[in-house]
C-alpha cells in the first residue's frame, strides 16, 4: 500500500508534508553517539513505537543492513532523507504501512516524525504528526527547553522542531521562466523552494517542494496558516500561466501530451529524466481534462518506481545507466498497458 | 490508384524513375513558344497518346488552369517537376490511371516522359517508358540529329535524352556522416545524389535519389546498367552502416521505431519535416525486421498526403503553418487508426 493511492489527485497540489525533530534528554546528538548508543536510542524509540500504535502494522527497517539499492529506493520514494544513506549506525525507518506515518530514528536528530498526504493537506498532517509526537513524548524523555521549545542537532530547527512543506506540479511557471522570481518572493516571507529531488533550478518533472524555513518565534499553526496561504497563490500563478499559454497556442497542450503519452507507451529505452518531463505533461493534461492516457494514480505509481535505485531494487540486481533505460521503458509500458485494459 | 499500392516495398530502394525528354521536329523549344503554339503542342501529344492508349485510363490536367494547390500537390508527389509551377502556358499533365506513366508536356521540353516503378526496377521502367516513347514517335515527328541522338532544349540532355534515378531510403549512411564521401564517389561515376525534395544535405525522411549526369555518347542499358550496380553498392554500405549501429547499440533501432511511432499515433500538430523524419524510423524498423507499426504500403500512403501543398489540397483551403501542422497530424492518425484495425 502507497500513499498516493488512497486519495484521486487531480490538482496542482501533490503532495504535503510534515517532519517534527525530536530528541531525547540527556542522550548526545546522533553526530556524537558512539555505535552502542546509536543502538540503543533505536531500539527505545521503536519499543515505544509499537507500543503506543499497538494493533497497526509498522515496519522496522535498519537503514545499514538493507540492500543498500533498497536503501537508496527509499530515498527516491522520499521515505527516507539523503543523509540517511551516509554511515549512520543504526539509522532505522519506522514506517507505517500506508507510507503516511513514519519516524527516521538516528538521522540528524534522534527522531525526525514524519506525515506525508497527498494534495493540499497540511493541516490534517500536522494533526498526524503532532498526535504521534506527543503519544511518542508520553512514554519517552524528551528534550525540550522552556524558553527555546524543542533542542534540535541543527540550530535551524530549534523551536517548533517543525519543516513544513506542499509539493507543487509547477510546469507553466516553468516554462514562462517565472521560477526565479518565485523563489526571491518565498524567500522574503521564510519559504523556499527545491525540485522534486532536491534541485535548485529546474526540476524533474516540474514537481517543486516549499518548506519553512523558520521553526523558532512562530507557532506551528501560524507557519502552516502561512503556507497554506503561499500555496494557494502560488497555485493561482500556475492556473494563470497555464490559461496564458492555452491562449496562445490552444494545440499545444493535447499536442504536448498526446507525445508524452506516445513516447512513455512506445520508447524501448528512456532516461529517468525524461521519463519525468514526459509524465509532467500527463500530469498538467489530466489537471487541464485532457483525456489522454493514464490517470493521476497511475502517473504517481509510475513515478515511484522509476529512479535510477528503484529500477534496480525492483529488478533484483545493479545495472549500468542502458539497461536501467530499458528496465524503466519496460515498468512504464507495462503500467500503462495494465491501465489501458482496466479502462 | 497510386503506384506504391502495387507492389509490397520492404526495401531499402524505394522508387525507380525513367524520364526521357523528346521534342517536336520543326517547332521552337517550350522557352521560346508563342501561347498559341504551346496550346498546339499540348492538344498534338495529348491526341497522340490518347490514340495510342485508346482503352486505357489517362487524366489529362492542363496546369496552369487547376488549382495552385493542386499543382503544388503534384509537384509534393513527384508527378509533377518543380519546373512545371513556373508561369509555363499550357503546361500539361497526361499521367496514366496508375500513376506509373506520365507525359509532362510543355516543361523545358515538349515532352518529358516518366515511368515510376517501386522499389529498384530501372529495366522495367525504362522498358515501359522506351514504349511509350517509340509509339509516340511512330505518331509524332521528332526532333533527332544523326550526330547527336535527340535534341534537346538543355544541352544536358542531348543524347538519350534519358534520366535514369532510384530514390533509397538512407538513414544509416546519413547518421554515420558518410553521405558527402558517397556524393564524391558518385560524382566521379557520372552520377549525382540529391534528397526526396530535391535538398543537397541531409534529406526529409532520408530519402536520397542518386540519377545520371551524362546523357550523351553512352546507351541507355549502359548507363542502367551502371546505375543497377552503384545502387547495389550503396544498399551494401547502407546496410553495413546499419549493422554497425545496431552492434553499437541493440536497443537504439526499435526505441526509435516505438517512439516514432508512438508520437505518429498520438501527436496533435506536427511540421512536414518532423513527419518524414519519423517515417524514416518506421520504415527503416520495417526493413530491419522490427514489427510496430504500420507496414510499408501505410507509411507510403502517408508520405503522398502530408506534404504542405498536399495536406492543403486535401483539406481544400488554405491554410496557415499551424493549421497545416494540425491538419497533418490528423490525417497521419486516422490512417494509423484504420491500419490498426485492420491488422
Amino acid at each position: 500500500m502507497s500513499w498516493y493511492k488512497q486519495d484521486g489527485l487531480t490538482g496542482i497540489a501533490f503532495s504535503s508534508r510534515i517532519r517534527l525533530a525530536r530528541n531525547l534528554r540527556d542522550i548526545p546528538f546522533p553526530e556524537r553517539l558512539s555505535e552502542d548508543q546509536a543502538g540503543e536510542v533505536a531500539a527505545t524509540v521503536s519499543r515505544a513505537l509499537h507500543e503506543i500504535e499497538a494493533g497497526k502494522k509498522w515496519h522496522d527497517l535498519d537503514l545499514q543492513s538493507i540492500d543498500p539499492l533498497h536503501r537508496q529506493a527509499l530515498v527516491e520514494r522520499h521515505l527516507v532523507s539523503r543523509e540517511m544513506t551516509a554511515d549512520r549506525p543504526h539509522a532505522t525507518l519506522l514506517v507505517r504501512d500506508d507510507e503516511r506515518l513514519g519516524v527516521l530514528v538516528n538521522e540528524e536528530d534522534h527522531m525526525r516524525i514524519q506525515a506525508l498526504r497527498p494534495g493540499s493537506d497540511l493541516s490534517e498532517a500536522y494533526a498526524e504528526a503532532a498526535d504521534l509526537a506527543d503519544r511518542l513524548e508520553a512514554k519517552l524523555p524528551i528534550a525540550v527547553s522552556p524558553r527555546y521549545g524543542y533542542l534540535t542537532s541543527c540550530p535551524t530547527n530549534v523551536g517548533t522542531g517543525m519543516r513544513a512543506s506542499v509539493m507543487l506540479h509547477l510546469p507553466a511557471l516553468g516554462r514562462a521562466d517565472l521560477l526565479p522570481k518565485l523563489v526571491q518572493t518565498l524567500s522574503r516571507s521564510g519559504f523556499t523552494l527545491r525540485g522534486y529531488n532536491g534541485e535548485g533550478s529546474r526540476s524533474e518533472g516540474d514537481l517543486y517542494q516549499i518548506s519553512n524555513q523558520v521553526t523558532l518565534g512562530r507557532a506551528e499553526n501560524d507557519i502552516i496558516r502561512d503556507l497554506n496561504d503561499i500555496t494557494e497563490q502560488v497555485i493561482a500563478s500556475e492556473n494563470k500561466s497555464r490559461e496564458a499559454f492555452q491562449e496562445a497556442d490552444p494545440v499545444a497542450l493535447g499536442d504536448r501530451v498526446g507525445r508524452a503519452y506516445g513516447i512513455l507507451a512506445n520508447a524501448q529505452a528512456i532516461s529517468y529524466e525524461e521519463a519525468m518531463q514526459l509524465m509532467s505533461a500527463l500530469r498538467e493534461g489530466i489537471e487541464l481534462g485532457v483525456r489522454t492516457g493514464p490517470d493521476m494514480e497511475t502517473i504517481n505509481g509510475i513515478l515511484l518506481q522509476i529512479g535510477p535505485a528503484s529500477v534496480q531494487w525492483i529488478n533484483g540486481r545493479e545495472m549500468d545507466a542502458r539497461s536501467r533505460d530499458v528496465a524503466r521503458a519496460d515498468v512504464i509500458k507495462k503500467v500503462l498497458k495494465e491501465k489501458h485494459i482496466h479502462d
